[in-house]
Parts: C-alpha cells; sequence; structure tokens
C-alpha cells in the first residue's frame, strides 16, 4: 500500500510517520511506499524501509497537489492546515491553504480516470460553535464561529461531495483537542490544557488560566494516530453521505485532570500548578465544546482513551521512556 | 440607495428589478441607482428614473466582482447561481459560478476598506439532505445530497464568517420552490408542481408524474421579490452569528395543489392534468424536504401566502392580469 501524508511535519504527521515506519503497517496492511509534505522539509524515520520521498511544498501552489498523487498513493492523509489562530489572524492564508488547498488536492485526484483513493480529512471541532447541547451528536448543526472553523467545515462538505460522486473515498475525522502534547508550551489558547500536566510530570511550574470547572474533549497524539490507523483501510460502504464525524475522547474538567495528575504524579507535581486567571482565555474557552455523543465514530471502530489517567499514562510511555503499565 | 443584482436576468432577479423601477423602492428606502448583471444581458425596466446599469458577465471571471461593487451599491442580492441539475451535470462550472463567484464577490467587498454592504444571498433547500424531521428546523444540521446543495451551504458558511469578521452585513434566505413559475414548461425534475396548475389555467394539458400525497414546500415569485425587499434593510444586530434561514412558504400536497386549482379555477381545469407516473421524477422527489418551523424568519418579519390558494392567486393577479380579489 502507498501513503501520502500532508502536514507530515506536523505533530500527529510525524508521529503517523514514526509509527508507519516502525511497523510497516498502516490499518493491517503493508505500506511499501511513503510521500511526505509539508510547508517544512518532513524528515523521514531512518527505519522505514519501503520507498520514501519528503518534499516541502505549499499546498495551495499549482501543480503541488499533483505531484502529491505522481504515484497514485491508496491512503492520503490530509492533516496539512494553517491553524486557527493564524487563521484568524490572516484570512487570506488561512482561505488559501485550508480551503483552496483541500480542493486542490480533491480536484487533482477527480481528474485522474478511474483513481478513488481513500482521503483521510482531517477536521476539528471548530466545525462547531456556542450554543451547544451539553452533548454534542454528530448529526448537530456545524456554526463555526472562526474563519478556521468555517474552513474545516466547507472541506468536510467537499469531502462528502466528492466521495458521493465516486471521486474520492473520503472520511473526515474531527480531532478532540490533543494531550497531552509533547514539546514546549506553545501559545495557543488550548495550550493550558497540555501544559498544567506535562510542565508537572517535568518538574516544571505551569500556569492554569481558567476554572476548574472548564470541562473540555480529549484524546492523546497516540489516539490521534489510532483514528488515522482504522480509517485508512475502513469499510466505508455502510457510511452513506455523510462521510464526517467527531471522534471518540474523553470528557473532563480542568480539575479531573489535576486529579489524574495528582494520582499518577502526587501532591507535588500538583503544587506546581499555579492558578492565574486570565479573562481573555476564560472567554475563548467558554464558547468551546464541553462533551461528545461518538456513537457513530465507536459503532465504526475508532477508539481512544476512557479516563483522563490514561492519556496522562500515554505521555509518561510515549514521551517519558516509562514502561506501559 | 444604490442596488446591485446579480443574476437579474432570472426570473426572480427580472421581477425583482421590475419592483424596484415600478416603485423606486427597496426595503422601503427610495433607490437611485440600480446595477443588473447576468452573463446574459439583463433588461432594464423603462420606467426606472434612477441611474441605472446593466451588462453581462460571468462572476467568477476576472474583475467582475470589483466592476459589480464599482459604484459602492447599498444592497448586493446575489442571485446568480448555476441551477442544481447543471451544477450536478457540470462539476467544475457549478464550483467555478457557485462557489468561487460567490466568494470572488465577497473578497472584492472585503478589499475595499470601510465597506460593509447588505448581501441578500440566494440560498437553497437543497442545503438540507434527506433523512428529515417531518418539519425542518432551522438548526437542522446541512447535508446536502448534491454539488449545488453543496455548493450553496458552502456560501452559506462564507456569508456567515464574512458577516461575524464585518466584512459585509449578510443575509442567507433559502427560497421555497417558487409556484407558480410563469412562462413555458422547463425540464427541471420540479417543474411540474408549476406545471399542474399553470398548463390548466392556461386551458393546456399538464402531465403530473408524482403521487398525490407528495409534499413540499411552496411560495410565490411575488414572496420571493418580497423576501429580498424584506430582507434589504432588515435589522440584523439582533441575527447573531447565523445569517442564513429557510423562508417561510406553504407546504402542501400534490392532493392539495390540485384541490385549490379546483376551487379557483374549477372541474373542467383539473380534468386537464394527466397522471403519467415517472420512477425518475418520484426517486428525485422522495429525497425532497416536505416542510419547515420558520419560527425564525417569521420572528424577523418574513412573510409568504398561508394557503395554496393565495399561491394561485398570486399567479393570476400578476401574470393573467386578473384584478387583486
Amino acid at each position: 500500500m502507498r501513503v501520502a501524508i500532508t502536514g507530515a511535519a506536523g505533530m500527529i504527521g510525524r508521529k503517523l510517520a514514526e509509527r508507519i515506519a516502525a511497523t510497516g503497517m498502516l490499518g493491517g496492511k503493508s505500506v511499501d511506499a511513503m510521500t511526505l509534505v509539508d510547508v517544512i522539509i518532513p524528515q523521514v524515520a531512518e527505519d522505514f524501509t519501503g520507498q520514501r520521498e519528503a518534499f516541502s511544498a505549499d499546498l495551495s501552489a499549482p501543480d503541488v497537489a499533483a505531484r502529491i498523487i505522481a504515484d497514485r498513493p491508496d491512503v492520503i492523509v490530509h492533516l496539512a492546515a494553517i491553524v486557527s489562530g493564524e487563521a484568524e489572524a490572516d484570512m487570506e492564508k488561512g482561505y488559501r491553504v485550508n480551503l483552496d488547498g483541500t480542493r486542490a488536492l480533491l480536484e487533482a485526484i477527480a481528474a485522474i480516470d478511474g483513481y478513488c483513493p481513500r482521503v483521510i480529512y482531517a477536521s476539528s471541532l471548530a466545525v462547531f460553535g456556542a450554543p451547544f447541547p451539553p452533548k454534542i451528536p454528530d448529526d448537530y448543526h456545524l456554526t463555526p464561529l472562526t474563519s478556521y472553523g468555517t474552513q474545516k467545515a466547507m472541506g468536510e462538505m467537499l469531502v462528502n461531495d466528492y466521495s458521493r460522486r465516486g471521486l474520492i473515498d473520503g472520511i473526515g475525522i474531527r480531532f478532540p483537542t490533543i494531550c497531552i502534547r509533547p514539546g514546549t508550551p506553545n501559545k495557543a489558547a488550548s495550550g493550558f490544557f497540555s501544559g498544567i500536566l506535562r510542565e508537572p510530570l517535568n518538574g516544571q511550574a505551569a500556569i492554569l488560566p481558567v476554572d476548574d470547572d472548564v470541562r473540555h474533549w480529549f484524546a492523546s497524539p497516540r489516539s490521534a494516530v489510532g483514528y488515522i490507523d482504522h480509517a485508512a483501510t475502513l469499510d466505508t460502504a455502510t457510511m452513506g453521505a455523510q462521510r464526517c464525524m467527531t471522534m471518540p475522547g474523553v470528557s473532563a474538567t480542568v480539575g479531573e485532570q489535576i486529579e489524574a495528575l495528582r494520582a499518577v504524579a502526587g501532591d507535588a507535581a500538583v503544587a506546581l500548578i499555579r492558578r492565574v486567571p486570565d479573562p481573555a482565555v476564560v472567554n475563548i474557552v467558554s464558547g468551546w465544546p464541553r462533551d461528545f455523543d461518538t456513537a457513530r465514530a465507536l459503532s465504526l471502530g475508532f477508539r481512544a482513551e476512557n479516563t483522563f489517567q490514561q492519556i496522562i499514562t500515554v505521555y509518561l510511555e510515549d514521551e517519558m521512556g516509562q514502561k506501559a503499565l
């Protein structure tokens, strides 16, 4: 099987490529070729024994989509995107990359007779906008309140339409907020959800800008890669016209995150969290969804963690080298 | 007030321009300039005393959007579109005109500092796709099952996002199926809804390809123009982020249409309807919505007919020169 990954230098893209390299597999099938694309040159794990190509390109530039599919990959994982904050600050760039880039990829595929690859489209909880029901079902209407969410929702519609026409075999997966993100703190408004766990686990202080009762929807980086792995070879015959859905995850409050940290790492770790309310962050996060009904994704076999403690354990195992419990 | 109309040579566009010419008004305000655009040169009613411009252009071609807004119209009515059947048959053309054309218009507006016109976007019931609840509310999720519906739904999202950013002051109106369409029969799958009334009212035979219990959502051409008139100066301050909604109409079965015809024109008219079931039309229409909850549009002051007999009366008055009852 041949696999192409856009946004391959991002956190999920890297972990996906590493997993394919380490196992030689995706979705239970052997992978003999990998094409990795990002705006910076993605690294290819040295241990991958198949055919490798990695190049830097902007998907919205001419002919880049055609190059990505030059070898007719069986599975295309489309992770490339301008993130929420940048898409809001630079409207032109957000629409160009997130909407036009996605469309360029789909159009390039559609232009090739008889080629109908699996396209895994990375969507987002940002397709939803307040007000929300307590648990958001998959048939809840899409009311994005950011340009990023608008672009992701438009991409979902393209994935549905191109799949309905038999031009691609698409699946759109709405990722939960990925937690614990490895690496250093970033400036995303959601950064504290990882920071209040990651920094204390590494013996460092962390700042918590919101109240303990803030609730949100989470899964680990390992689950994020797992969704893609599952989507790569999932039978779409029964999916009908609606190809996009929210992925399973854990609904947890900040307070529950902290208690999970305490259970895993003790009071000393929790003591490293400093409460410094930030009204701007409080305001942004108040518009975010809290919980989802993901019955459809579960029935299709998608899985995530069941408790927040499991999410922390994944970090200890995958990022801090601790043995699986 | 300055007004621009795209798709001005279409049925609704023509009627709108005629009404503005006849009354000199739109939304209760005096209109002193009208720009009419379509792929064929739109006629300007001779009796319009304001500044007039009419030209033929494809909105998706370069610089056309800039020309439409050259005089900074206060209200832009964006009716131009490739219709459902053609957008399905010619995918490239449908996306180019319906999506890119809409975006070109919004981008041209956004490029002008301090210019934030009212944009009235013609959307469609085709943004909805089966399965449906008995009455579809405005917060029902958009699941288009055609490329046309996909493009219209994507346009709604653009109207919401550009309005949220303060770049336009947009309102998206989802038109009911317009009935009775004047003129000659066309090949649209929905054509019979008008044909079984229009032809008998003109003493001609008509073919009914579906069962009497088929239910659908209707309004008159006069109501269609009325929605636009109301939207032109509606206060959007209370509308929030969701700028698009289904317009009021009449939910009626084919049998109810026929009984309304009988009440207005007698048994002889009804006898001109020949039942010739067409499985292809039956199949297409079975996926169409039947009824809507338009509480939001009603609360904002949009109005339509209350009975199907009123819809027929509008045809007699507006197309056959009969005096208002």
